[in-house]
């Protein structure tokens, strides 16, 4: 396998994951660029390589730019940059690969559909990448790479990815944001949010064999209303959970009478 | 241990799941009642006892009697029935234990807080159940059950109990429609539910060790308004998927806006 020099712009989360990963793969990392110096300086450290905070900087060494970047941050960052006849390349999965067009002339997409925080480890063998790429050459580089990473390797145009990250949306931060509302509610009522570890680890390993309506219980499928509506007199001082308590029961509700 | 003679009012998940666990350890399941005959002849049949649909051939000949039906069948089910002075036991979450006290002398709650589904095995060992009875005999019965079967066992009162409650609703039930609402839009654009299957179960274990709040990433917590606008556009035509979008995302922002 060609071993690259690359270069990070972008030292969030996805950064540091993959960034991580490529080193232990092989690959060189010629620098890390941020905007905020904290980032920037953490990053390159871990990996042994130096930073920059200035576009000004940043390197022409690297044979690949990984842009890590939060979407409304790319242009602003990529259109201070050259990148010549380098493969400039987005980790994103609600941007289109087009937005890169008039920053390089080789450019690609490298989509790692997972959650990812700092300081806890993933298994990129099972996390499934998403590739997409200007030119067949350029596709074949992203596909080795992703390749080396994981076992689950997709190629997909923007359009499906940017499903897939809306989908992600709903099953991944709409779902943790349940477990944030439960810790919330269970905390004003000095009761501890571990007992809800079990619950939460069988309601995301059934839906590894199930369907998740097959997967449904409580009382919003039973459509028993007395609990219902128990429950959302017992919320009644906490009006955001209140909310969600309502549009949630009403959704599942409706959504199991709709046909199969 | 005693070995006890119980009778199940309610042949569902729970009543499925609990009595073929307590005959494991050992005791003696002497009859099912189910309003419908095909749920109390399957559940009857997997345990080798008999079976009613009929509150007034409801054996005298048990210990204790396990009610697992829907909070607003409970009255009008046992209110058919006479318990003298046996034990009288109801699963749910969120009926308190007083609504037991016009049917019998001796009563209590038994609460397994899990997602059940009735083909599904679950590990009861990890299940905390959570009890509470008339008086302490009937707490040291009910304890005792709920030790051979699990190893969180915890007594808790009614009013805590339905606060629990309200959380599981949250971190499973609204969880799992998480999953249902992902399945349904990737559907609409032939991509596989399949695919978020490793996310799903990144999400759940990172808060079996970080708190949620800890946990959350995606395009809200980072307030990336050109991600959300153009996921609300791209969910225009299925307005309650777009709805589902706002409302989370609005809470995800400003819970973290909140002090910790």
């Amino acid at each position: 396998m060609k071993k690259y020099k690359i270069a990070f712009i972008g030292a969030g989360n996805v950064a540091t994951h993959l960034s991580n990963e490529l080193k232990k793969c092989g690959h060189e990392m010629v620098q890390v660029y941020s905007r905020t110096e904290e980032s920037a300086k953490q990053l390159a450290d871990s990996l042994h390589t130096t930073f920059t905070t200035s576009t000004e900087t940043i390197t022409k060494e690297a044979d690949i730019y990984i842009v890590a970047l939060k979407d409304s941050a790319v242009d602003q960052v990529l259109s201070k940059i050259g990148f010549g006849d380098k493969l400039l390349v987005h980790c994103s999965g609600s941007l289109p690969m087009s937005v890169l067009s008039q920053y390089a002339k080789n450019y690609g997409v490298f989509y790692p559909l997972q959650t990812f925080s700092k300081n806890r480890k993933v298994d990129f063998k099972q996390i499934p990448i998403f590739v997409e790429a200007s030119s067949s050459e350029n596709l074949n580089i992203l596909e080795e790479l992703a390749n080396e990473l994981s076992e689950s390797v997709t190629i997909l145009n923007s359009e499906k990815r940017k499903s897939l990250h809306i989908a992600a949306v709903f099953a991944c931060n709409f779902a943790n944001h349940c477990y944030a509302m439960a810790a919330k509610y269970l905390e004003t009522k000095d009761l501890q949010f571990e007992i809800l570890r079990p619950l939460i680890m069988e309601t995301a390993q059934k839906v590894q064999e199930l369907h998740p309506k097959d997967a449904q219980t409580g009382p919003a499928i039973r459509f028993d209303e007395n609990i219902i509506k128990s429950h959302l007199s017992e919320l009644k001082e906490m009006s955001d959970l209140q909310e969600l308590y309502n549009s949630n029961s009403k959704s599942i509700f409706e959504h199991h009478q709709e046909k199969q």
